[in-house]
């Protein structure tokens, strides 16, 4: 079997070896500080007795998914704490194919590249719905696609790589159109604490059977690295996809889920607002200068990315290994975000060197 | 789908609510300390820079791969660090399936009970070979059952829940009915630090493109609840086991890696040896009370448990809650572990209060 792997960790690997300083914006690895809560529960968990050093429920610590379930508005049995986003996903897409309404899994073009692995990893095929050219989805073009042999739709908003923000109506409808073939709706909300237009709508504002919302605090918290993400169940849909969590995974890691409930507990909402403000900024900076060089670019909404297109500078890998050699600036390719994107590149704007990289592409493209 | 969900949570679960002292003797945490090393790698992470907190390499950070494969004797690109064994075991089942050579999945009889569980999850099926009567796994009832349809065998040594250990012959045995019919063996060694006996042989000492081992640090370290597991591949069945745990994890969590680097690399022999020294006590203690009380019993060779069958008292569910009601003990019933130990029932030995359990088991079965 062969799986899509991600593109990614090719891309990254190229730019460490560059024989010369790169900055990097390939991957949304946030550049900010977590909040000094998350460094104190790990001190404290470090002086836990050791039976706190023993598996966890299988599902997440009680006390995490209570303060999931009461921030999200949902029961904390609909809640499951995973090894991130990426196992939220990944579990939510399998218990939507494992409903045997039909193997095709809907996504967007546009598209975050893993949704597409995992489906192949499913068994499941893939049909595509073209996002607009501002990134919008309109849900009439999704209804168009869905059908009998539809399991699964994919969203995400904030969205990477586009940066479009889905209105509440918009969510609306994908839930409706979910619901006219008895399929499940995942709307994947990992970069709902960057929204910088103020209209993010999360899926569960849709009370409905056939929605799974996934979240983590990979990007909320700015550390990747712990995978703490969770899913939120419809009640029928939850102890089928606990069971496949307990059978691949048993649990997800205790420190990890520790320190981040003292974070989730403790952390001003300042601390979100003033990243949102970082990332604002990051984005005038950016675009500003991709103006000045004549380029094409995408003016996020949310999430951590502006998307480029240069003169006859398609987004191939070929390119975007080129422009690390040629100026040190590392993004990714768009064509590892699906056909329509092919021609740009895009740049993740989580480092403190954003002006520079604009600079750089600048003088290479203006 | 209906998975067959380990029992283990149902019955702690029982035993917490119980109205009563229950001694917990359900599953294999232990109640020793860790090392000192893995509480301190845990307060030095707290204090490094926030890019140390964003994702490790999907397959490990590289320094642990490192340590784990020099500690194996093994190439560092056969290991990948997982979410604990549970993790690893999946991901060389799913291998072992996917390559096509047949659907079936020997398991022993008894098992422990994710095998079957991760088995119908990845649509395999099933066929039991039984041990002896002393937990011995005779190589050549596997070969009569092994056949074209074999995909995988699945063992475990030193065994939960029989304590048994397999000579260096049985492993070179089983590798090599695995390669009359190009199958994996997969070698699931979480035990390898508690071998009581001295006669514990890797499958990594037979050298063979047909096995996989998995382990992991939860028991080596006292520490189930961190989730940092490994397996290790044949060359040829590595990436794709890679892609795999990409689609679904992304990684493992890092300020886990991170502890565990920091005490594998300093904790002394003496450690372990202390660990296996307390555990043989308990051994004695607790088979010395259920020799008094009359019962059969098993006297591990390694690993946690001991077996016992008490006369007209199965080791049915209903019959390990009664005993947590009547007498605040708490095991796992043997029927858990396949038919052939369902009289039995199985005990841990994680806990300080050993000598109390056996006493309270004396005078309500002596």
């Amino acid at each position: 079997m062969e799986y899509e792997t991600p593109l990614f960790f090719h891309v990254m690997r190229y730019a460490v070896r560059a024989d010369r300083d790169v900055i990097d914006m390939v991957s949304g690895n946030p550049d900010w500080e977590p909040p000094e809560a998350l460094r104190e529960g790990l001190r404290e968990y470090a002086d836990l007795e050791s039976s706190e050093f023993q598996y966890p429920p299988s599902d997440g610590l009680l006390e995490l998914r209570e303060e999931i379930a009461a921030r999200r508005g949902v029961d904390r049995d609909q809640v499951v704490v995973t090894n991130g986003a990426g196992e939220a996903n990944y579990l939510a897409m399998a218990r939507a194919l494992e409903r045997d309404r039909g193997s095709e899994v809907l996504l967007t073009d546009p598209v975050y590249p893993y949704y597409p692995g995992k489906t192949t990893l499913l068994g499941g095929s893939q049909r595509f719905v073209a996002a607009g050219e501002d990134g919008q989805l309109d849900p009439e073009r999704v209804r168009e696609a869905a059908s009998t042999d539809t399991s699964c739709l994919v969203v995400n908003t904030p969205n990477n790589p586009t940066g479009a923000v889905y209105p509440e109506e918009t969510m609306r409808e994908l839930v409706a159109v979910a619901e006219e073939y008895d399929a499940i709706l995942l709307s994947d909300e990992v970069y709902d604490h960057y929204d910088l237009s103020g209209t993010f709508a999360s899926a569960l504002g849709v009370e409905s059977e056939n929605r799974i919302v996934t979240d983590s605090v990979s990007k909320t918290l700015a550390i990747t690295g712990f995978r703490v993400g969770y899913a939120v169940f419809p009640h029928d849909l939850a102890e089928e996809a606990k069971s496949r969590h307990m059978l691949i995974n048993v649990a997800g890691s205790r420190p990890a889920q520790y320190a981040v409930l003292d974070a989730l507990r403790e952390t001003d909402p300042a601390y979100h607002e003033a990243n949102r403000e970082l990332l604002a900024e990051r984005v005038e900076t950016f675009t500003g200068a991709l103006e000045a060089a004549g380029a094409e670019y995408t003016r996020p909404d949310g999430a951590f990315y502006v998307m480029a297109r240069f003169e006859g500078y398609p987004g191939t890998l070929e390119n975007v290994e080129a422009l690390i050699d040629d100026i040190g600036v590392a993004g990714m390719p768009g064509e590892a975000f699906g056909d329509s994107r092919s021609d740009w590149l895009r740049f993740a704007l989580v480092t403190p060197r954003v002006e520079e990289a604009a600079e750089r592409l600048a003088e290479r493209f203006g």
